[in-house]
């Protein structure tokens, strides 16, 4: 049964005690150049550092309001999911399993750590998802990092949020990963606005909009090599999938396109933010250059976790120095070829 | 004449309709670390990047408001004071000319040209500063960077508006460049609140810690080699000096304690700050380790202005990986050696 925006609400309700109203940043120079008007939802302000904390606390929630609290919580991830999920529980009390493969960065594992989960390094993926299977069958609440309608319910309510604060959005644009953030925010915009809701995905990871032409879903063969490490899934879900089938339109933007952006929107908002954060702002951009007449765009930025290599691929070149103009005929140009 | 808290209420009266009433922003994570509350003026939030629009926009409104609006106004600065005039000038309508030294970023020139300033670039800084006097002699307004009762005004409107937002601070740390926040923070916090007033200083450029000890203004003898491009000024000024001296104490900090801790407010933050802002922080850690029980530190964040090779000095070492432990035992370490 498709989720709507009543069901979003009950979510808003349960975790506006535990979660942020972030704000809405924006920056009249970004405005001038591109002829839009962008509002970028900071998520990124939000706990742990990213919107995953919405989805990770709604579930725990819920759970405690239609069975009982879980008495333990297991998860696997290697990124913002990850500390979402170990920050919820820690909140509520409720010892929580992490598991990871031995190859992520080592400040995620820390701050996972710090939010108070233990965190199980496994060789790889295949294997912390069978020991989190394995958990779960021995009574843990296992939370999904988006094949889960409280999941999906958690992360729309940013975009409620936002359009709380500010109404009258021409549009609104999200990255696509699993999908979980795009579902809840179709279903929040559908019912709050007239506006139009776009997906971003990179270019190297586009089996979102391959899924979205053609109508059925699509899977990458193997981790994309994209930067933007918050949208490196396979493939959306059957329940994520519904939703997308309802957007305007599916953006691909690439890897420079999103580095560039990511130093740009870092110096111009004086916000952290990570690659997946830029990827819907440039998903906006290339959106507008194709409208006539100047737009109102809600943005959502992710998270603002980097680690250590990350940061460094973001800034191997001087995007900066080569000021404004330059950045704006970079995403200009490309849009337009 | 001592400048009042009625001086700096008369200046946020005149600049509200103009500046942003930024955020204080607090971490959990690092409340708990170093055992006191550190609440940040997100001032890197404000117009600009830095707190720096306060006291130019003052300074522009105060001469309208006294004799008349300037026809046209200049500025020597290689840094955010640049951008100040810039932004402020062009708000009000002025032509505005900045002289910098030639060997200024990129980044600066550009975002100073973007705000609507004429750039005159100089061989260097003296004849930058000749240039000044020569358009100041022919008509132009001069805003000096700090040496300036209506810019000591403005600048000091940030602790007035912290102090109102949230109460009972038991101190107060700000960065010394040239002594124009700290003499509006001290200005602010004496009739506001019982606050100890701390300044904060790299060791490298401690010019006016030596100033403090000594009760005479001490000079560096060239451009110190800090990482904090905001206070390399080689003195402060009489004006500056007489507040100066009714601080609690002056911290002095090294260019390594404030990379480190320009990583970890970035990362724990979420917002984008130079490394002066850093500054504010290690010294309020050293203030703090000096105090037997929690207190609830007000910490001004001067701004968010990086080039890129500031970035790449403040990311050559991977400080963020090695975890909380090791960030905690590094500034509490040196400031019990």
């Amino acid at each position: 049964m498709d989720l709507r925006l009543a069901d979003l609400r009950a979510a808003q309700a349960r975790i506006n005690p535990f979660v942020l109203r972030t704000p809405l940043l924006s920056s009249r120079i970004l405005n001038r150049m591109f002829g839009h008007d962008f509002l970028f939802k900071a998520e990124n302000l939000q706990r742990v550092g990213a919107f995953k904390a919405r989805g990770a606390m709604n579930a725990l929630l819920w759970a405690k309001e239609t069975h009982s609290l879980p008495s333990r919580v297991c998860a696997v991830s290697s990124g913002n999911h990850a500390q979402a999920v170990a920050w919820a529980a820690s909140l509520l009390g409720i010892p929580s399993k992490i598991f990871m493969p031995a190859n992520v960065s080592q400040i995620k594992a820390h701050a996972t750590r710090a939010y108070g989960a233990q965190v199980v390094l496994t060789p790889d993926r295949q294997t912390a998802e069978s020991a989190a299977l394995e958990e779960q069958s021995q009574g843990a609440f296992f939370i999904p990092p988006y094949d889960h309608d409280q999941v999906i319910c958690g992360q729309g309510t940013a975009c409620v949020e936002a359009m709380e604060t500010e109404p009258s959005f021409d549009a609104v644009v999200a990255p696509i990963g699993g999908g979980g953030l795009i579902a809840g925010t179709v279903i929040a915009a559908k019912e709050l606005s007239s506006a139009s809701v776009i997906g971003a995905e990179p270019d190297k990871a586009n089996d979102a909009a391959l899924s979205f032409r053609s109508g059925r879903i699509c899977s990458l063969g193997g981790t994309p090599p994209t930067i933007c490490d918050g949208v490196r899934t396979l493939r959306v879900s059957e329940r994520t999938f519904h939703y997308i089938q309802q957007l305007e339109d599916i953006v691909e933007v690439s890897d420079e396109e999103i580095i560039i952006s990511t130093q740009w929107l870092t110096h111009l908002l004086k916000a952290t933010i990570e690659p997946t954060a830029a990827l819907s702002f440039v998903g906006a951009v290339k959106w507008g250059l194709r409208q006539p007449t100047r737009k109102r765009v809600l943005v959502l930025l992710t998270g603002g976790n980097l680690d250590h290599s990350c940061r460094s691929q973001v800034y191997s070149e001087a995007w900066l120095e080569k000021g404004l103009d330059a950045f704006v005929e970079r995403l200009r140009g490309s849009a337009l070829s």
